[in-house]
């Protein structure tokens, strides 16, 4: 008996060939539709789907295949005789191959004047449904979803006149992490709660990474579709080996930092925290800012700047050793002198474009916590001065700043800041007086006149007191604590301008 | 015209009352196989699905419902005039309502003797095919998965005659998010690889959070099916308001760092930090220890303690304030010590199990990064001693204590430690020696005779000679710089122990 091979894509790349094969290896073909019209204008021949099912398309293309002619043939066991008999009696023939892929949702809801009528036409039932008959009758049926597997299928039924068990397996994996995808997708479209009771996302693979955290955990990289670019995930790489797993949880990280800034910044992270940031005229004094910031810990560390990167700030960065530098662009020179070193990681990103995800998950033992991003800008707060000095014009400038770099500290965190540049990072304290001591040892004799910013309130006022001990003269945070009274009249008394932003900024 | 309901439940909870309140309301129910069966035991009259069809149910039920008289039904438009002749043409009537729900394919999985072929069995082809059509025509159908919705359709189509538009939407998009859960279940049963080319995964929601990390960010905690019970989303809360966002991210890191010992041990946290691990013959002396080791971070701290609470471990923790105590269970006595406090949140977990969760994720903008958690334990190290002194049998049990407790600190860390408990905990430090500094200066004079460990190596031998001057005697680091011989040249100096235990512990 001739076996039967029924194929019905909407993507059809290389199907015309894997059609031409199957043909020579004495299959019969079922087509519908765009792909039959596609087979039978190249001369392949191709039985209508409708010739099986002796049923019209009907509902304009709804109602196809969705037929006990077509499911029967993809879920009887072609080895039970039970099964057998059934079919027989109603003239069910099996189908072997399943070749199909679907209505291209997520490209139709990714257009920008896409209508809701369009996104509904485009969520493929036939399809999933033949698909996932196949699948769960992997048994015997080969199922292929994606045109990458042609090949494969094509040789193993030239070698050894059907495929083997093992790949029909993995052929159907395939198919269900392709619905659980497409469904996924239609979900999110369709759903307005922000935590629905079911939480399905999806993600593809961009790159296995040679390890995690640590060399012994296994690790990979996986991007979002219907995301924002300004994303490492779809950054260009210029230059340089591959990302690895801190150098994406680095790089993110000081992405966030800098896009905080409209003027030029560069900002060097090191164990997601920023170790400098540095704000200038040009792109060069803000990367040497940063610099300045801390030339120690710079050291190994990832590098992203806001604008192009010059020739000068070129030859700076090459100065020393870097994991990776991130930036909008680098001019053909700048690219040049960076490329001679071998182990730097060049990442051209676009800046143009706002972030997009609003929520990010992280995992606990057996569950994970979503939350919105913390997008809370300085703009947005009810900024109250509450001492009785008011900050100068440059006190200003340095409280903003620091208040743009703490959010993005880990808690508890302190950050020392002048109108330009960090000058003291305090991260990842259990005790906030911990963090301030941290960034003002760091800060030194710059302390002097510098801007201290909290990314929490103060529980007591000893923080103010330390603070003014290494002269600090500004000072913002949250506030919101108790205490705070005990704070400012401590700021008075050392003639510290206070101010309180009403928004804390936690960051684990 | 009679409207038309179809129902094919798997869950027949609550499924009697809707198929009479819908018979009350004039509508013919359409059924099959154990659903009919049940219904019409109940006096309930039932269409069955073949009288529809034409056409047997076929191949042990895979072909049932998988038919253009029934998905004709539920995917044509009600007002759409060609739609209506063909479907007139065909003798096919509109479905107004469909109540389907699946075979339990997660609760087949999770049975310990769960065979493949069993597994396969509930695959279910026709239910998701019937939601989907459905779904996809919301605009005229109604449809239900979730048993907790058959009130509300009953009191829309009592009062208006019809469900609103607005409801039709919304229970399309439940379905979606089932299938597209099911289906993520079924892919990752089927699929082998650590990382395929498409991840989907799925959550079920546990609890809507007030916030999350900050007051002005929207977060949820959901949580994972076939998870282990050694999780907060497993726990029972015996006292307290609700666990906050930061509270589980907390709560999840003292569970981590606890369930590294075997003899009793409290471990507090604060911001995803350890600030105090002690360990003792008993769990009282356990917490003593825990306490000790910084009590001034630990207050408003979540305690994690691996033995039942009693009563004199009680009457300390009761002493302080305290957001969270984790503990396998509390004695009758305890329990009415603690919960004479409003605020502390009180849990059990069920230490017994082990985790299961092999990988965790993180977003990054634009992605996730996928991991395996870092499960590496001491006695699969490959450890050496370096230098020309061995450690003793005291500064082994220090060292080991350090080696469990830094892993979990965030990096750069460093932990110093005796035989029992933490002494200075050095975390999220943006350069190695910095870690040390924070470590050794909270240890103070307890640093003397003490152990000192390193989640990585030493770049320089600085760290090691911070530590001789703060009286260290032991080291425990990974080894693998290019200058170790420094470090150990430095050690060997000072007389210190120092030993090697090739694996990194990077936690960020």
């Amino acid at each position: 008996m001739t076996k039967r091979a029924l194929i019905s894509v909407s993507n059809k790349e290389g199907i015309l060939e894997f059609a031409k094969e199957l043909v020579a290896l004495d299959y019969e073909i079922l087509s519908t539709g765009g792909t039959k019209k596609m087979l039978q204008d190249n001369n392949v021949p191709v039985t209508a789907v409708d010739e099986v099912t002796k049923f019209p398309e009907i509902l304009d293309g709804r109602v196809k295949t969705l037929n006990p002619m077509i499911h029967g043939g993809l879920l009887g066991k072609f080895d039970d005789p039970s099964h057998q008999a059934q079919m027989n009696e109603h003239g069910i023939e099996p189908i072997e191959i399943v070749c199909v892929n679907l209505y291209p949702f997520v490209e139709t809801i990714s257009k920008s004047d896409v209508t809701w009528d369009d996104a509904i036409e485009n969520i493929d039932i036939g399809g999933p449904t033949m698909l996932r008959s196949a699948a769960k009758n992997h048994q015997y049926v080969t199922v292929i979803v994606d045109s990458n597997d042609y090949a494969q299928v094509v040789e193993e039924l030239k070698a050894g006149g059907a495929t083997t068990l093992e790949t029909r397996k993995k052929l159907a994996a395939k198919v269900f992490r392709h619905t659980a995808a497409y469904d996924s997708y239609i979900s999110n479209y369709l759903t307005e709660e922000d935590f629905p009771e079911s939480l399905t996302m999806t993600y593809e693979l961009k790159q296995t990474l040679r390890y995690g955290e640590n060399p012994h955990q296994k690790a990979a990289f996986y991007q979002k579709r219907l995301s924002s670019d300004f994303s490492l995930a779809y950054a260009t790489q210029l230059h340089g080996k591959e990302l690895s797993y801190n150098n994406i949880q680095d790089g993110n990280a000081a992405l966030q930092i800098v896009k905080e800034f409209d003027k030029p910044a560069a900002v060097a992270v090191k164990h997601m925290n920023p170790c400098g940031v540095g704000t200038g005229v040009t792109i060069e004094e803000a990367f040497d800012k940063a610099y300045e910031a801390d030339p120690t810990s710079i050291f190994g560390g990832i590098i992203a700047l806001n604008r192009e990167v010059d020739v000068p700030t070129a030859e700076k960065l090459s100065g020393i050793f870097l994991e990776i530098i991130i930036a909008p662009s680098f001019t053909e020179e700048a690219l040049e002198i960076l490329s001679k070193k071998k182990n730097i990681r060049l990442m051209t990103i676009n800046f143009a474009q706002e972030q997009q995800d609003q929520f990010k998950v992280v995992s606990v033992e057996g569950g994970l916590l979503v939350q919105e991003d913390d997008k809370f800008g300085f703009g947005e707060a009810e900024i109250k001065v509450v001492t009785d000095r008011e900050p100068t014009e440059q006190e200003w400038e340095a409280l903003k700043l620091g208040w743009s770099v703490v959010k993005h500290v880990k808690s508890n965190a302190i950050v020392v800041t002048d109108d330009q540049m960090t000058l003291g990072v305090g991260a990842g304290q259990m005790n906030r007086v911990g963090a301030a001591k941290i960034a003002l040892e760091q800060a030194g004799e710059k302390a002097k006149g510098a801007a201290l910013a909290s990314d929490a309130f103060f529980p007591m006022s000893d923080t103010v007191e330390t603070a003014a001990a290494a002269g600090i003269t500004a000072i913002i945070q949250p506030g919101g604590s108790i205490k705070d009274q005990d704070s400012i009249d401590k700021a008075n008394e050392y003639g510290i301008a206070m101010v309180f932003t009403g928004v804390r900024h936690f960051k684990h």
